[in-house]
């Protein structure tokens, strides 16, 4: 019985991904902090400003400030009445007079624009050679322009990066209510793993997916719990999954989903919650399991390296950022081109470890890692990011298809 | 005297961008991370495997060991002689039965294939009946597949993602030789500037570029030494100067860097060492500084938000991870249609703070920021990345140009 003659009993991607994403509970429990320290977190209220960006009209370039009425006098030679420098309120301009003024700095009353310092002449120290065409506004920055008093600056849900945390600060803010950031606990099964630092010994291989589910943990800035390596025997499992239980929002685990009589996941779990057993019609991957925990949802994924990388990116990132609360949560494909041949299909939905570069044309070339085998770690290493084929799919070279760049997933 | 008539007193990005890269000095300190928080970091040394990965033939699916030239006998029907689990050395396979394996154990000497589960039929508890066609190797990963003892694994400089982490966990080590995280002492001048959290005052404006610019260094990985707002004077600008050059490895200002005789940063670095100044033909952007503080090189941003944004991305990025040892430190570009069009060509190359939609067609497209003044912080939040269009040229709804997406700045 081959992959090819079950296609019936295995979930479109979509449909997994729907089920685990309408499960998805979003976390309400919100905390300040200070602003310096919010890059990555989920904002997890709207924030609207009370003050107006820039306060009040300013200057746009260092240079004079005039009234464009006075330009008709003295041949555009006016006399300099103050000087304003920024974080200094200034004095109405004086009728007939020009300003010295500088970048940033308010506009006096009475000025309707700014001419660069560049295209005047200072003559005799206090007096200034205006040029002939001056634009009623130019280079005066209004108040509000950027933000009016009132306005929402930014809606609850993004992942603060550092452009937001400079629109933050130029509101005035400097405690930002961010959701707390989830705990994941991670959980590997399996006797023949190694931790590594320790010696080789036969029959075991070290472990892997521990330290890339921390790392891809990490950097969705959630607080990742290394519930270590469980022994497989089911007591040990299920005080593993317990304490788990107890302490994280979420529970990952990798391996122990497959089939196999081996693995003391499923009878754990399910002495504990309830555990769905899915066959997905994605390749790598295939097993992946959700459940809860004595309340607490868990994630089982595959055991293989490449299957949990990718499971991982596909299944476990949305449903984790969803439930922190962000907004968007789903990768953005990008069309490119097959700079490769694929002639059997498979009935799943393949994700082949691609890497990315610019043909001729200028368009975008993904072409393939020789050893798409899920147990080759290197693959991921190498790759750009994932070339998407569809299921019963074969790929000729020049074909369009859809990539997900790492760029997309991993943070 | 406008933009357009001093065409030739502006430098081309490309050429500033040179000329800070050919001054970027690597940096040679290492430090050994333990692996689970090498995230972000740029390894120092080259990564070899001492071990084979996988480092024996092994099982990829749960079944039935077996050596093909036994499938003739008994129609297939084999006696199970022994139940290989991960993690344990088998004993060789005897003639004319099946193994039990699992996934990831070894195969034992004599096996040549294994069969899945699922195409297997358990007969009296004992013995299985196998599928009529097996090839030979199927199912089997051979030693070494991944990774060959001895071979490298990664190269210096490659910034450490998640799938970095698993691959240097599966050869076994421990503790990940990086580069030091660089020190940037972030200053921002200003008298006009008030920090966030404090009450609103007539004609100051709070200071936005301090944060982001702290986010921008803690998004590259490097550490932020955040020196403050230096007053505007030639000695406090000095001693801040001499402040950070003493504890950073490289100085960040804002402000300060444009033509107006308010700025104090020039003079202060020249008395300390020296400044290029430069009018780079970008907007937003145009004056930007470098040179050196005792020997601390020094980057001098402009002031405007918007512009530090666009400079530090374009400019100050690529110069401090090459100094940190990335071998990758160039964001790629990518190529998007315009949806929208720009009558007035600028004689600077325009980095426009855009969104992307994907059209009918599937293709990429760029619409505008209604308002690209460089003082509008906004527009930096609502956009994907900025559209690049080249100097001197206008745009048209439809041509193609060049993207340059956060996801390749803001990391």
């Amino acid at each position: 019985m081959s992959d090819k003659t079950v296609p019936s009993s295995l979930m479109p991607v979509e449909q997994a991904l729907t089920r685990l994403l309408d499960q998805a509970v979003q976390t309400r429990e919100i905390t300040p902090v200070a602003l310096k320290s919010s890059l990555g977190r989920v904002l997890g209220e709207s924030l609207r400003s009370t003050v107006s960006v820039p306060p009040a009209d300013n200057s746009a370039m260092d240079g004079y400030a005039i009234n464009t009425v006075d330009l008709k006098l003295a041949q555009g030679r006016l006399p300099v009445s103050q000087r304003v420098t920024a974080g200094v309120t200034p004095q109405p301009l004086q009728s007939g007079t020009a300003a010295r003024i500088f970048t940033g700095a308010e506009i006096p009353l009475g000025a309707d624009a700014v001419v660069m310092q560049e295209q005047c002449l200072t003559i005799e120290g206090d007096h200034v050679q205006l040029p002939e065409v001056i634009k009623q506004g130019q280079n005066i920055r209004r108040a509000g322009q950027d933000i009016e008093a009132g306005a929402t600056i930014l809606p609850a849900g993004i992942r603060i990066q550092p452009q937001h945390m400079g629109l933050i600060a130029s509101v005035g803010i400097a405690q930002v209510p961010v959701y707390k950031p989830l705990r994941i606990a991670v959980l590997s099964t399996g006797d023949e793993l190694l931790e590594p630092g320790s010696p080789v010994e036969p029959g075991k291989i070290y472990n892997s997916n521990r330290y890339m589910l921390t790392g891809l943990i990490d950097a969705l800035g959630m607080e990742c719990i290394d519930c270590g390596v469980v022994k497989d025997t089911r007591e040990a499992t299920e005080s593993a999954l317990r304490e788990a239980a107890a302490s994280a929002d979420c529970i990952i685990t990798s391996g122990g989903v497959s089939v196999g009589d081996e693995d003391h996941i499923k009878p754990a779990v399910e002495r504990l919650g309830q555990l769905d057993m899915w066959k997905v019609a994605i390749k790598p991957g295939k097993p992946l399991a959700f459940g809860e925990v004595l309340g607490t949802p868990i994630i089982g994924l595959p055991g293989n390296p490449v299957a949990v990388f990718v499971t991982f990116s596909l299944f476990a990132r949305p449903y984790l950022l969803k439930s922190q609360g962000a907004a968007n949560f789903m990768p953005r494909e990008m069309q490119v081109t097959a700079d490769f041949n694929l002639t059997r299909p498979s009935n799943r939905k393949q994700y082949l470890r691609a890497q990315l570069a610019r043909g001729d044309n200028g368009v975008l070339q993904a072409s393939l890692f020789g050893n798409q085998s899920s147990g080759v770690l290197s693959s991921t290493c190498w790759a750009d990011g994932f070339v998407v084929v569809p299921p019963e799919k074969t790929v000729c070279s020049g074909d369009s298809l859809q990539f997900l760049h790492y760029a997309e997933l991993l943070s």
